[in-house]
């Protein structure tokens, strides 16, 4: 299964040769957006053969306007400039320390492939499957699963993980320096309804005709309280809308193989406002029920904006600040793809 | 780990002599409860050197009294009788046409092991862990998981999942009846709270004092005009009930060989009212809220069986009945365990 010509690979920033050289297999046919996360005057290398669109400081500037203020600068989160001006269906993000995992019979692993299998097929979210994907060769659904069920929904979210370098916060890190994950679970699952997940950035897909406009990464890096919550913060939104308009998130496989880990020291910086204010954010989006009316993902993630600033505002003059960057990432989002939901 | 004074295997049945014998590396250090399902003049041989009780269907008759009719006859379902007559803690069911599987490497499984492990290591309900149980060795809560749910809730189901023959229902089975599960997951994972799942009760365990009174297996068999959903019932109770009193649920290893399919045709006359009505029965369990005075399992037991006399009962007779049964259940439940609950 291949879709060509209907996704888009996402990159924030590369800054190892190798990652393009070890993916060239599975990502040459591929069309890349790479964005440029820091300083727009230093170059970025990609090796002869790819098929790529280059997107720095100056460009996210020129194309989004007075509101390129809602892309993060000097941070990863501005990948989701990428999902913006992507022309086709379907995204795959992937970070560039990010390498192609081994399967437990010594294959390389299709990442890409993986996800288009786990995009293509439906989600379960109302009842939960103990075989797992039911919809996988050599699976079902198990007795006593309701048959007016069976067809699924559609999905709208691809979860990969990471084999060797766990994708752990920063106290996790600290406490267990050595600990690298070696288990390979062979399995896909529907992440039910009404059940949030830490949703990581590094090996994810998603159908931008679906839910591309929750995918907004939030205000992180330089000027910004916190870091590190870019994809929790598109994760919590995704997952709160593909639950009201019954679309389906799946987790599991696609592994990538996860080279190193981050500083520590550095992360946890980023992370510790982060860290408190997730005690608050996870119930609000844990209750957060969004109105009949909103038939569309833009006009949830409009009302979500609303229920951020009125429900998160008390927390820090940060959020105020958050629902205003939602604003503006739907006002953007609506401007460069004028035919959307349309 | 091993639980031998604390722990009980209850079995529905022998009609064979290989399952003790394969499983006895396993099983012989604990006291087993053999439920005879069928006519009680007919004799169950237990090989030498274990230790058990067997009880037929008229030793139900004498200890359980004029309540007896709430346990069912000639169903595999009497095995819920086990569970009201143990004195143990906890208490692992398995069906005997379920042998010990091979892990990957080409190893025994220890069933039970990992059923222990399961129940006394805290489960997650309330936020998915991406990287599954986050107390299992080389695994941990993943970034964006917040602190003050990292000691999760106890355990109380652990369920079992089955090599070669799928827990499959009868359509299932006819349309793929070749299909064999060869796909050992590597997991355990809690199934999230407010999600319901499809319980078998052919390799599970639980924690009699945390969710004992919730595992009636309901009115089955003779007289009875359903059959093998006797497990389903009481996974559905009792997960409605461990998502109330904040206990959790965990599905995935330990893998048992599940050697014969049974007839198709058989579990289809069992099964097709079910079928049917699993319809209605999912959604109201799904939509069932108990009220905040309920605090008990068997308080919350009782709860339920008013609210299946008044929710279910236009479906059909049977379901008052059912919900006789499931008084007459707890109220058998407190006669043989009088110091249960205080």
């Amino acid at each position: 299964m291949a879709l060509v010509d209907q996704l888009d690979i996402v990159i924030p920033t590369i800054r190892n040769l190798d990652f393009l050289e070890q993916w060239r297999p599975f990502f040459q046919p591929y069309h890349l957006i790479i964005v440029q996360d820091g300083d727009p005057t230093k170059t970025i290398k990609v090796p002869p053969g790819f098929d790529y669109e280059l997107f720095n400081r100056n460009d996210i500037e020129r194309i989004v306007g007075d509101k390129a203020w809602c892309i993060s600068y000097k941070d990863s989160a501005c990948r989701c400039f990428g999902f913006l001006v992507s022309k086709k269906r379907y995204i795959y993000t992937i970070d560039d320390d990010c390498f192609v995992a081994k399967d437990p019979s010594n294959e390389d692993i299709n990442a890409l492939e993986q996800h288009i299998k786990n995009l293509l097929s439906p989600a379960t979210p109302y009842i939960f499957n103990t075989l797992y994907d039911p919809y996988r060769e050599g699976a079902d659904f198990v007795r006593g699963y309701p048959f007016s069920l069976r067809e699924g929904v559609p999905t709208a979210i691809s979860h990969g993980l990471w084999l060797n370098i766990p994708d752990y916060d920063a106290p996790t890190q600290m406490v267990k320096p050595l600990e690298r994950n070696t288990r390979y679970v062979d399995a896909v699952l529907t992440i039910p309804k009404g059940t949030l997940y830490p949703m990581c950035g590094m090996n994810m897909a998603f159908d931008r005709a679906l839910i591309g406009p929750a995918m907004y990464f939030g205000l992180m890096g330089e000027g910004q309280p916190i870091g590190r919550y870019d994809d929790m913060w598109a994760g919590w939104c995704s997952k709160v809308i593909c639950d009201h308009l019954g679309l389906g998130v799946k987790t599991g496989l696609p592994y990538i193989y996860h080279s190193k880990a981050s500083n520590p020291f550095t992360n946890l910086r980023k992370e510790y406002k982060g860290i408190f204010w997730q005690e608050e954010i996870i119930p609000f989006f844990q209750q957060t029920q969004l109105s009949k009316d909103s038939t569309s993902v833009t006009a949830c993630y409009l009302e979500l904006a609303e229920k951020v600033r009125a429900g998160l505002g008390h927390i820090d003059p940060y959020f105020a600040k958050l629902a205003d960057g939602m604003v503006a990432w739907i006002e953007t989002w609506q401007a460069l793809n004028p035919d959307y939901e349309k």
